[in-house]
């Protein structure tokens, strides 16, 4: 039997506790390493963390020191799980692959960072190639479902004339964070001012999706364009987080667009609110394709985020140790597949 | 610029005339050679078995002898629509391998030849190496719809306890073949024996399709099984090919299954028939996968079958280009898309 995949996660937010969990609930991982700077965290068991019995793949002690855990030696792929920003997570990317770690990391931006930061994706290419290790940024969205998941539906294309893709998701599940981000909660003149200010960061994706979609696609596309707008809720909506009245802010309806050949070839339109369901409005996600063929796709309800984005950067792992040395991205790597059996079998040789 | 990207498509039936005309609707492709055992394309120019205007990239004369065209340095990419079954297109796989041609072909099994061929698979595997090509076997099905696209929407799972796929899909636009196959017009105890004695070869790919989910999942599955049924006709159904009374057979029911961990894993249904609309039934794809999360997606109506391989073909050919030698799957290769700009855009230098 191959030894096992070792991990080091770096972040134990919900999302890296949650990958931490999902991984030592597969065959074939023992997570090596777990680095937080919560000081509630640091210092305690990765288990007590998880509140999982203990055993021999859990019982790394989180630290807030990188240096601890991120060398040369010490661990097979980073999990990286601490910010939405590619110019935030490059230090910590820059460190894990020069410690020879391969790095999957939740960061939004990660998901196509060249848009946004052309320099710093040479940089991580270079440092990549260097250090024989795969760098990815994956998550349900960017990364899945309103762009990889367009992408494959064309491939059974001739033609495509436009795309028009839709999510329509709950964050009742999520904390605060998410919560401000969103503007969850505000009167709608306090929202319109977030927006201006850019203290409501909205979907962080968008950008990405559409860099995607132009590598896919072999084009170029101009007057990409975004807008934020509230979602007024017309009836009280609560969760144990936030209240909102009546009138009052309950979501963004984010919407992006992108042309091509004289004409809007994308169209994103992704509302997240709190408990949609208090107005019947119906969560799901839906792509059409108007080309030949026309297609229709739904998935009812919508792709639960949390989960999707911590299993999908589980998953990823295996591909991203097999993959050729560099900075990839999920339209460079063969599909996302669900780890069932153990995961040694599912990698080539480690070192 | 670069060259365009020199094809020759060998078989011109109706799924290689239409990756012909699709090839010849995109900037970059030219088609340098056409090969055909019917007397009545033989000698004829492309562009007049595709009743296109003539241009420098659809004048090659069509020929029954291969080794006009299937020689060294004619071609980077041989488009192969001539069979179903591996051991008929392994001779010509070869031959164009050892041309230096990379080959996509339409061949079912070719989707997953392993499973029925694990010697042939070895022996092309090592020939498209010697050769610096690649082959890759696709479709809509086995190769997207009911494989690829159920793997990669397991992607965002943690656990995956089952996978129930099912494509209802409409055969009117077919021909004769395709009938005869099918068992279509026959009395219900004709189909019976028909499906015993084997001349009603039904869907071709559900065990290339558990072949992809075994390798996908790094699992081994038992129980493998599959059933054909009659779709008896409640009412008349005719196309200009085949007229069916009511009571007689108007399509195949095949059903697959195949067992993991002790029970039921994964359950195929594939109902064909022809003018499904006169029974009311609603034409669609739908996946559900039972696990962490559960997901139902839906496309309606179901993805066209002609056009959809046809595009697939088309679309992969960058891919294979670009790929490592080998013999390839699906599982192997980036996302299949749309090609929307020049094709030389999509692919690595060629010699």
């Amino acid at each position: 039997m191959k030894r096992k995949v070792r991990v080091v996660v770096w972040g134990l937010g919900s999302m890296g506790s949650g990958i931490a969990r999902m991984m030592l609930g597969k065959k074939g991982f023992t997570i090596v390493g777990a680095i937080d700077m919560d000081p509630k965290k640091v210092g305690k068991k990765l288990y007590e963390i998880l509140e999982i019995a203990a055993n021999e793949d859990n019982s790394c002690t989180v630290t807030e020191n990188a240096e601890d855990v991120i060398k040369k030696g010490f661990a097979d792929v980073c999990l990286l799980a601490t910010a939405s920003f590619t110019k935030v997570v490059f230090p910590q990317i820059k460190m894990a692959a020069e410690a020879g770690m391969n790095i999957v990391t939740t960061a939004e931006e990660m998901s196509y960072p060249r848009v946004v930061d052309p320099e710093l994706s040479d940089e991580m290419d270079r440092i990549a190639k260097e250090n024989r290790v795969s760098i990815l940024g994956t998550g349900v969205n960017p990364g899945f479902i309103m762009d990889l998941v367009v992408i494959m539906l064309t491939g059974v294309c001739d033609t495509v004339e436009s795309l028009n893709v839709k999510r329509i998701n709950d964050l009742a599940c999520f904390g605060k964070a998410v919560m401000v981000e969103q503007g969850i909660g505000l009167k709608p003149e306090e929202f319109i001012q977030g927006v201006k200010n850019e203290t409501i960061a909205g979907h962080i994706g968008f950008l990405q999706s559409f860099g995607m979609f132009e590598e896919a696609f072999g084009i170029k596309m101009n007057n990409i364009r975004q807008d934020k707008e509230p979602i007024l809720t017309k009836v009280p909506r609560a969760t144990d987080i936030v209240s909102v009245n009546a009138g009052d802010v309950a979501g963004c309806r984010q919407l992006g667009y992108a042309d091509f050949d004289g004409k809007t070839f994308i169209t994103m339109e992704h509302p997240q609110q709190i408990k949609p369901e208090l107005e019947n409005i119906e969560t799901g996600d839906y792509i059409t394709v108007n080309g030949t063929p026309n297609m229709n796709l739904q998935i009812k309800p919508e792709i639960p985020g949390g989960i999707a984005t911590i299993a999908i950067c589980v998953n990823m792992v295996p591909l991203v140790i097999n993959s050729e040395p560099g900075l990839k991205t999920m339209l460079d790597l063969p599909i996302p597949r669900a780890i069932i059996g153990d995961v040694r079998d599912l990698v080539k040789a480690l070192d």
